[in-house]
């Protein structure tokens, strides 16, 4: 093999999905819904697909619809108009946005600052296109182990990101709603960091593909491209499949300045040529049924009910956790729950933190599914994971209920 | 921007295809169908859409049901029973399997060998990841410019293709059916191929997107994994869009011994994650359905007579062509066609090959739009493409007929 995939792992999604099923657990585990996308999505994908022109190749930059709603969409969320045809481009998905912005600016040996924990998918995409991780910690409050915190009181320390940056340094990837904490960056966070990439002039990367799921008290999602002039060395990631519940579908996008998108663009269109036609003309009629009716805020009110509904049973049982204010996941110390001594565990889960044998039982003995978020960090830093394990929360509320219930039972 | 991408040009395809749309050309440029997709297929789209799973994530392999039909469907062409699990993986688009085995296999400087002309995305994929393509030729006969002749007369020379190979050759790239000649290799030539491969330990990555589209009096279509023992050797790809005319579906996969197919997964996985999920369970009905009827004969039976439909015009007008064998494209020599020589020009075709000229000409004046195949030629070996046109017959008949009625025109 190639040595940029000589030393992958097996993902954790293709360990515990499958486990999930397999043992008949429910799954908190990898972001997915078990609910479809609105109905107006679906019947718009319907609609494509009567359509003959919308089965085949669309324009490697999308299909007009869709970059034309998201203009109408995130223009007033970027505070400037943005240009279909020139600040916007589709992607197979949100991840492959990231692959396509590494692939068009990393040479070899090219750093990339990642605050840890990060999406592990980061990692290879950075290391696949020569690039080199750098990593700044996200740091939990002292309190964290004993209680409950909120995702904002994780902290980082700007000093010890500008320390980090050397010669090398391309690009800062920033990802908020954060996943896994949930945290969302606020306004000064988001200046502090982009100052550092101003006065080192370095592309910033932002992964937001939770932008629509933030809850209160937040009113609003700061957007670090509609700060201080950061827009002209951002790169914003945005994703279909979180947004309209349709995470199989692989509709991301890339939204940021002429001059950056066309190098991402460059990439992407070698990568994967074009993106599935149908489902974009689903999630441009999602976006635009969302700029006359209510369609995020409800979502976010479900969410938010959801939330509480989960994290419950984390406080009856007194295990503390991160109360996230975006996204869908919590992230709660296990470190008081006990599996016996004597368990014994796949062979897959050795060599991996000690938090994968705990999330193991949990899907086998509980029938709760949830993920080992030390895939989140470097090896070096498993033991800050070990006591934690990730639950996801966009379930419908019967599988959180019963997923609550089994839960109950490691009182 | 990254050394990989800085040297892109725009591709043809967001040339020609965007021009004919403005133009209101009829468009013989890009391989895509102007019908859809069978309606079982399109059936078993909208029905995926309505089961909540089905929008969501898939495995990185692929969806089970995709992968049982795929093995179903070729276990028989590649005479051994294919294991869904190990052997086959789903793709985001033919062209994404061939950029994941690329970026499992190439390290800085691995070589692959590719013959000339070749479908231009390879190029950029092989050194996008590293690897440098070397060219082997595919002659056509000296009689090609006065008269018709057969995709089966363009030829590989054998010794010329062993002495491409050095210590730093990986791979060997094969395109059959070929784009854009339209040959398919006969076992007699796949064997030759293969024994270079066999000599020189070098994995062998097929391109068979067109394979159930070949025409009488082929009666098989000859497949290199099916060859004395070069299955071990070998990835195979293969195309839902080009299988079930929807090309913007981005479906295709990756069949081969496990021991190959594991690095590419390793790289596809992070590249796209997965593939669009509705639109693999329809490609898997379309895969099931043609176990039982003859759908892919009556395809084959419908664009032999395009074939015909279309070539009559270069008959008739006494452009000589070659017939193809397989897929759906006719290479014409345009060399009588002459347009007025103080004609204007854009400046996005200069650095361009002459036949780029002349295909922007027969799209904006003739009302017919195709692809100059210089495209799949190095900028040194342009001249070879100067004198021909692409034209595309997976088009529906009455397109095909108004476009021969155009092109009479040129008599
Ligand atoms: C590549 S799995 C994606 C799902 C997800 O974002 C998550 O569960 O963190
Ligand atoms: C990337 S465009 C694909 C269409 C095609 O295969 C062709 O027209 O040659």
């Amino acid at each position: 093999p190639a040595q940029r995939v000589a030393s992958f792992d097996q993902d954790v999604w293709s360990i515990f999905t499958p486990l999930a099923a397999e043992t008949k657990a429910i799954n908190l585990g990898q972001g997915f819904m078990n609910f479809g996308p609105p109905e107006a999505v679906q019947n718009a994908a319907k609609e494509a697909l009567d359509r003959v022109e919308a089965n085949q190749y669309s324009h490697p930059r999308g299909r007009p619809r869709l970059r034309n709603a998201l203009a109408a969409s995130y223009s007033p969320e970027f505070g400037r108009q943005l240009d279909p045809e020139t600040n916007i481009i589709v992607s197979a998905g949100a991840n492959n946005a990231m692959f396509a912005t590494f692939a068009g600016f990393l040479d070899e040996g090219s750093e990339v600052i990642v605050m840890e924990p990060f999406f592990d998918q980061y990692i290879s995409n950075i290391t696949m296109n020569g690039g080199k991780p750098v990593y700044v910690p996200l740091r939990a409050p002292a309190n964290a182990a004993t209680q409950n915190i909120s995702s904002s009181e994780w902290h980082l320390d700007i000093d010890e990101l500008r320390s980090k940056v050397t010669s090398r340094t391309k690009m800062i990837v920033l990802n908020t709603p954060h996943n896994p904490i949930g945290k969302v960056f606020s306004e000064d966070e988001l200046r502090a960091i982009g100052k550092v990439a101003e006065d080192h002039d370095l592309i910033i990367l932002t992964d937001e593909v939770y932008d629509r799921l933030y809850y209160p008290p937040l009113q609003k999602f700061p957007r670090i491209a509609a700060l201080d002039g950061f827009w002209e060395r951002t790169l914003t990631v945005g994703s279909g499949g979180k947004s309209f519940a349709s995470t199989g579908w692989r509709v991301g996008w890339l939204i940021g300045p002429e001059h950056l998108i066309k190098y991402a663009l460059a990439a992407q269109t070698r990568v994967v040529f074009s993106v599935n036609s149908p489902c974009q003309e689903a999630i441009a009629a999602g976006l635009e049924v969302s700029l006359t009716e209510p369609l995020f805020q409800d979502q976010v009110d479900n969410y938010l009910q959801k939330r509480t509904r989960l994290s419950k049973v984390f406080d009856d049982l007194g295990l503390p956790y991160t109360c996230p204010q975006g996204a869908y996941y919590i992230l709660v110390n296990t470190a008081k729950i006990r599996y016996p001594a004597d368990y014994k565990f796949p062979d897959i889960l050795d060599q991996r933190g000690d938090d994968f044998k705990m999330c193991y039982w949990l899907t086998k003995e509980i029938g709760v599914c949830s993920i080992p978020p030390s895939e989140f960090y470097t090896k070096e830093h498993w033991t800050l994971a070990k006591d934690f394990a990730r639950f996801a929360f966009c379930k419908t509320d019967d599988v959180l209920d019963q997923a609550v219930e089994r839960l109950r039972e490691l009182k």
